[in-house]
């Protein structure tokens, strides 16, 4: 485990200072037995636990200051919590201290219709938003797999399948409110869709894991509910077609809304588990948004390519139905996926490489894959050359745990030296933080002249992103 | 003038000892004559010119990175140059000190066609890069009106007509080479298209105006060139109306690649100018991209809008010759609102607010300007809330210098009260440092940190972006 550059002490005394405070202020809203604890610190993650001391649930931005200056004061970690779903350790507490739940800032603030923009509270979910929006006509395009806090989302710099389209959270975020180390309560940006105005805080907030302040509320951007959907499937003899035909449907301008790679081990998981017959090779999945027209236009064009790729069986449709059952292999890929190997438990990884590397990445991977005997199927967002590999372990067997250290270990150093990067969505927290050196180089250091300035203290989510580098 | 936060003492001494160890290195490639000085600090803006000291024509990172160290080692400031065009002071050289100017780092470093992206010299334009993409059926989208350098456009996070489609160097942006003030050469991310890698250095970096570090070399993603563009003209009876218009167009999710208004007093000097007879009216001018089909029905949907709207004189053509002729009110407006008074001078101004403000913010706007009773046309970019005065000013009559100061502050004020920003694309520099405080309130102590942190000597681009707050 690489050391992280910002360690904190541990300080019993303080702790309990700060707990006796809290405790008298928030009374219920202040929790400190072991299975709280527990659950804040343990995610969906293949770190070991290390629990916060205390778990407070704060309602307000001013609550967040005032127990944030508490902390300062004493010099006590403090680490954010919304829906408990990153996933490499990003909430763990490994100096102790306290973790600041905001799932009950879950009120939908603002809606500007005619702005295309809303503002909400950080533990609002993603589809609590969505849900919230129906009416409207919008939506909030960015997904991923977990029903993620807009806040959390925001802190690990999010995205997903539409990412493609619709951007991640650095282009979906117009503005946060913040708190600072200080307790300062700080707007990034106004909610004007552009601006020239100094430094782009929101940007720096944006994936910085809750290392530089606690996001509190978030101004969104919003795209309007297109008219027509349409959703496809089709596969291929080999990666390299696959991946041809998605550089030529980017190259070519078609606004693809989703396009999902599953290899032949994905679609085998999807068959056993959802009782389909696709043939088990190289597959995308299509999504096409726009007018009806423009669907049809995009589908058609699509097809083109499919078959000058060497692809096959190319279905679409617009029909909701239809077009959830054509789907229903990716949207169940993750259980399907479990069931390759009963008992095993998933390590979910990413990168990202260019898309013009991706089929040589994926076929490096699996080639290590196989090496190392690992079941573990393949799912990307390749239209961003972003893909997942998620490594069915069994818990009992603790070797596999270390060969698979090795593994993630050599996967993210081949998609950096590819002229990418080792995680395109997930983050950095406590799993990635051995990479970043590698990946940045000069760059962490400025990264660590920042996160010195605005907390010096080094309370905010310590031993999160920046590693030791002597 | 409110005062910078970051000074700097002149230090003649030192400042000759730079010059002759420049001198010594770069020979013709360094300038000390007066008239070289006057051309970097004066650009095309309403403040007084401050030349620097000396000009240095740098050819590679490791040049800056050197010049750098030098004048990092003496405490002399360093101001970076592009090709001049920035409109707020951003080139000044307050506290004297070295202008490094970028424009001999103008190679087309690579071209990944198959990702859409390329990497650029600094000095690169961005007319120079579209000329050699021309070939590749690939563009670089962002157009502020100059022929401005790439380095530079990253520097003040510019954008330009067709953001609403394409979006800012923000967005476009995928990495950057930097120097920083130690002289450390910082390559700020990969080129992959998204990652969760730790902070976002490069929008950091993007819209910090050289005073974090010097861009060296910027990689883009660029767009495929479209199939077919089609051009179209309007007029309404009210802004109001053509606000409504521009609303339900992004509400519908049309994907217009520009759509611009003008005032009727921009209408009248384009009638002068070009010999035309449009009504003057406000009037909206429109891009769509996309395939033969696509454009043709987004004009047709737009249509109905207009229709919808009270607009008149829908006129809209896929055919390039005609599409300029279309267009060419629009592509000429800036020569034309000059011409309303012969011998003015024009002070360009912008701000950008949340698009449901805008009829509100350009209507309280006129009223402002007929109050003082300027001639000053107005064009924006409203599909973005963005919008620009021209300020024609007699260069002899100081008293309407000082009146105009007035108005800019109003105008400011007023856009930030709507919930925008002092400036939508033209960065902050010296000119709008005054309103910082006002927009950012506490994030302003974050910046100022940050500035600290990066540059403890302060001898990056000084006296810009962070006025004093005491």
């Amino acid at each position: 485990m690489v050391e992280p550059v910002f360690v904190h002490e541990k300080n019993p005394e303080a702790v309990e200072n700060v707990c006796a405070v809290l405790k008298d202020r928030f009374g219920e809203r202040f929790a400190t037995g072991q299975a709280m604890r527990e659950q804040h610190g343990h995610t969906t993650t293949w770190l070991s636990n290390q629990v916060p001391d205390g778990v407070v649930f704060a309602q307000s931005a001013q609550e967040v200051s005032d127990i944030v200056k508490l902390c300062a004061e004493h010099d006590v970690p403090i680490i954010p919590f919304g829906t408990g779903s990153s996933l490499e350790g990003h909430l763990n507490a490994p100096y102790g201290g306290i973790s600041i739940d905001v799932s009950q800032m879950n009120e939908i603030l603002e809606v500007h219709a005619e702005d295309l923009t809303c503002r909400v509270g950080a533990g609002v979910t993603r589809k609590q938003l969505n849900d919230y929006l129906r009416d409207t006509g919008l939506f909030f395009p960015i997904d991923p797999g977990a029903d993620a806090s807009i806040g959390g989302m925001a802190a690990t710099r999010a995205s997903g399948t539409n990412a493609v389209r619709y951007g991640t959270m650095k282009d979906t975020v117009l503005s946060l409110t913040v708190v600072m180390p200080d307790g300062s309560i700080v707007r990034t940006a106004s909610r004007a869709k552009k601006s020239s105005a100094g430094y782009d805080l929101t940007r720096l907030l944006v994936g910085s894991e809750g290392t530089l302040g606690i996001i509190c509320d978030v101004t969104l951007k919003l795209s309007g509910i297109p008219q027509a959907i349409a959703g496809g499937i089709c596969n291929f003899p080999d990666l390299e077609s696959a991946c041809h035909a998605v550089i030529m449907t980017i190259q070519c301008g078609i606004p693809v809304a989703r396009i999902e790679l599953l290899d032949p081990l994905q679609v085998k998981a999807c068959n056993d588990y959802s009782k389909l017959s696709l043939k088990e090779r190289p597959t995308l999945f299509v999504e096409f948004h726009g007018s009806k027209a423009s669907v049809s236009e995009q589908s058609a064009l699509f097809a083109d390519i499919v078959a000058d790729s060497g692809g096959e069986d190319f279905t679409w449709t617009t029909k909701a139905e239809a077009r959830t059952e054509l789907w229903s292999a990716r949207h169940d890929a993750y259980w399907a996926a479990h069931s390759l190997r009963p008992g095993a438990k998933g390590l979910s990884t990413d990168v990202c490489v260019p898309i013009s590397r991706l089929a040589e990445c994926v076929t490096e991977t699996q080639k290590d894959l196989e090496e190392f005997g690992f079941i573990a199927p393949i799912v990307g967002h390749v239209g961003d050359g972003n893909f997942h590999v998620l490594l069915l372990l069994d818990p009992e067997k603790p070797e596999e745990h270390d060969q698979a250290e090795i593994f993630l270990e050599r996967l993210a150093m081949r998609a950096i030296d590819m002229g990418g990067t080792c995680t395109g969505e997930h983050g950095v927290g406590q799993g990635k933080m051995k990479y970043m050196a590698y990946e940045h180089g000069a760059g962490l250091d400025v990264m660590a002249a920042i996160k010195r300035a605005i907390d010096p203290q080094n309370i905010m989510n310590p031993g999160k992103i920046l590693p030791k580098v002597e």
